[in-house]
């Protein structure tokens, strides 16, 4: 393997905290890592200007919606250090929010850096901005770290169930989950948002393991889910995004935690395409499906799925796929015939009838308007509430 | 595109017959195409002996339940040419036999092949068993035939049912349709199956699209499905395997028509893994589900899903893809990180319960006990009267 293998914690993170993909810089810089050359190649992005952040998240250099949301307000407080008077805080907040259309996340932090900065005076703005933009980072954390918390009480109910019926959680049976994209770490400041429960049981010593969706067209299971989880020594195996009915079917799956792109009010969920046939597959062999779900992700405004836009992306990250040649150079190969078109959906919305549970960090709550709306609840009284 | 064009028909094709994807020869050779080699390369592939047969079958250079049958069936004539006693032919029956274990076509073209030869002296064999082989060949192209007159006029009710609704069939919204894998001509000795109706409406003009599932891991639809249907100049378009539920759920899906390596007793499939996943979101949408069974395909040694043996392939399958790299050379490359496993069953089981008909030569029949009891009793009527 050609590849530096990547330092267990991030050089800038201290030892008590956890390792972060993106870090704030004292300089002013935010740096992360460029997840297209994943899992092959270790190359740090250094973020110096608005432009750079507003490529890193257009070319999914960086992806995952709380990541995407955290490096559009480092861009936004980037832009205003170049140029902060009204024109071009609007200019680069439109700018920001064109490059990605599903995550929710992206508008919710544009909006609220600009919120925080309009009333002060352009000299004070970009100052203000950045401390925001280091808050929101600092919050995906703390969120992260409760949906950790919230999610590994409900995998350890699966458990004991597990232990009622006869089948103990061991180390020859642990724990399976399965999981489709990358909601870990890596689409996160840090912990990430499905992997979260994962890594809270595994630091806690519980044997798990982790059916890893590869999540075509992007394969960002294939190549940053199973990169992270092998990282951080969690047990998993890669499975096509074909299989996991079968393995439903078959009982060796003990429960489906995914992330999600934005939330509707009514608990509709978009996320990665896909989602929704393991939803469908969940619900038949009676295998719970949550989904993780950090309150920015949570849209007020679409009241239900039909109300968010789905992004179409290039059909030539579907036709066409980048890996590693057996000389170790990373090849670029057309995979479909000449002449023949791609259609390209980047994600899907699954009803909220077959969500078991939105998994935030106040805790787990119903897929529906009155769950999404007691999380919302609890945060304007977090908020009323330093 | 480094190809030659692919004629429009067979060389060894008579005019008034469909192209064929497997061809006998008069000097006792079965003429094929490498599948391993499209889309990008037209590779014919002689098969001479036994071993060429077993060989083409093990590395997926033929595949597809239909034409696995027709070729094991030359395999064995091939090999009792080489060796005819008692024991040669059992050998050579076990060695054809463990090729493939999913797919029953293949244990069905070897038992008629032996029983046909096993009373004959061995002397008679070779030449018995090549007849019937070309026999099986020639029942193929009849029964796939006949699958597509009776798909065709199923398909004729959706495009009247649109209709009555006020969707009609045309040029600008044509009749969707949606497979998974490689069902065609292809996987058949000719016409293919779940592509038979589809071929069947364009020969007479009907306007339609196809959504090819990509199929993932060893790409059959953008593969093999894409070529063959391009070449037919049929409009299809290729998608991830994740985006068929989306399609489905956004009213972009008249029907869902699939082939099937082997049909239990009870109905339930064994078919490309990932069919399970399109048949859940076809119930849940309310788009018709069907797959496409030749009565070679119904195994009546397996009462249900249960009883069939899902076959696990290499995990290489998954975590390397082969394709055409910039300079117009297939190059292999890597896809998940080294050290991470990978996991491949081959097949899923589809319940009877999700699935809207068998398309077979016989008719469109439910998937229940009683509609399979109707196929096998119309085969045997069948046979009786010659």
């Amino acid at each position: 393997m050609n590849v530096t293998v990547p330092p267990e914690r991030h050089p800038d993170s201290p030892p008590d905290q956890p390792v972060r993909t993106l870090v704030a810089r004292a300089d002013h810089t935010a740096v992360t890592l460029d997840q297209t050359r994943l899992p092959f190649d270790r190359v740090e992005l250094v973020l110096r200007h608005a432009a750079d952040c507003a490529n890193a998240i257009a070319s999914m250099q960086v992806r995952g919606a709380p990541l995407i949301g955290a490096v559009a307000a480092f861009g936004l407080a980037l832009s205003l250090r170049e140029s902060s008077d009204d024109a071009a805080l609007d200019a680069a907040y439109a700018t920001l929010l064109a490059t990605r259309p599903t995550a929710v996340n992206l508008r919710w932090a544009l909006d609220r850096i600009r919120a925080r900065v309009f009333s002060a005076s352009p000299g004070q703005r970009w100052a203000i901005a950045w401390r925001e933009a280091c808050d929101i980072a600092d919050e995906d954390v703390a969120i992260n770290h409760a949906i950790g918390e919230h999610g590994a009480t409900h995998l350890r109910r699966l458990i004991a169930q597990r232990a009622a019926v006869g089948r103990p959680v061991d180390a020859r049976t642990p724990l399976q989950l399965l999981t489709h994209c990358n909601a870990g770490r890596l689409a996160a400041v840090a912990h990430g948002t499905a992997l979260a429960p994962i890594y809270a049981l595994h630091r806690a010593g519980v044997p798990l393991h982790v059916w890893v969706d590869e999540t075509r067209p992007r394969n960002q299971g294939a190549s940053l889910t199973a990169w992270e989880l092998a990282d951080a020594g969690v047990p998993c195996t890669v499975v096509a995004d074909n299989a996991g009915g079968l393995l439903m079917r078959q009982g060796r799956v003990d429960a489906v935690i995914v992330g999600c792109d934005r939330v509707a009010r009514n608990g509709d969920v978009a996320n990665k395409v896909g989602t929704l046939l393991k939803a469908l597959a969940a619900r038949d062999a009676g295998v719970p499906f949550w989904v993780a779900c950090p309150s920015p992700t949570i849209d007020p405004a679409s009241p239900d799925g039909d109300a968010i836009e789905i992004e179409t992306r290039s059909a030539r990250e579907l036709t066409h796929i980048t890996g590693r040649a057996a000389d170790g150079r990373l090849c670029e190969v057309q995979l479909v015939p000449d002449g023949v078109a791609g259609f390209n959906p980047a994600f899907d919305l699954t009803p909220a009838r077959l969500v078991d549970g939105l998994l935030t960090e106040h805790g787990m709550v119903a897929a529906s308007n009155a769950g999404v709306a007691a999380v919302l609840t609890a945060l304007a009284s977090s908020r009323a509430s330093p």
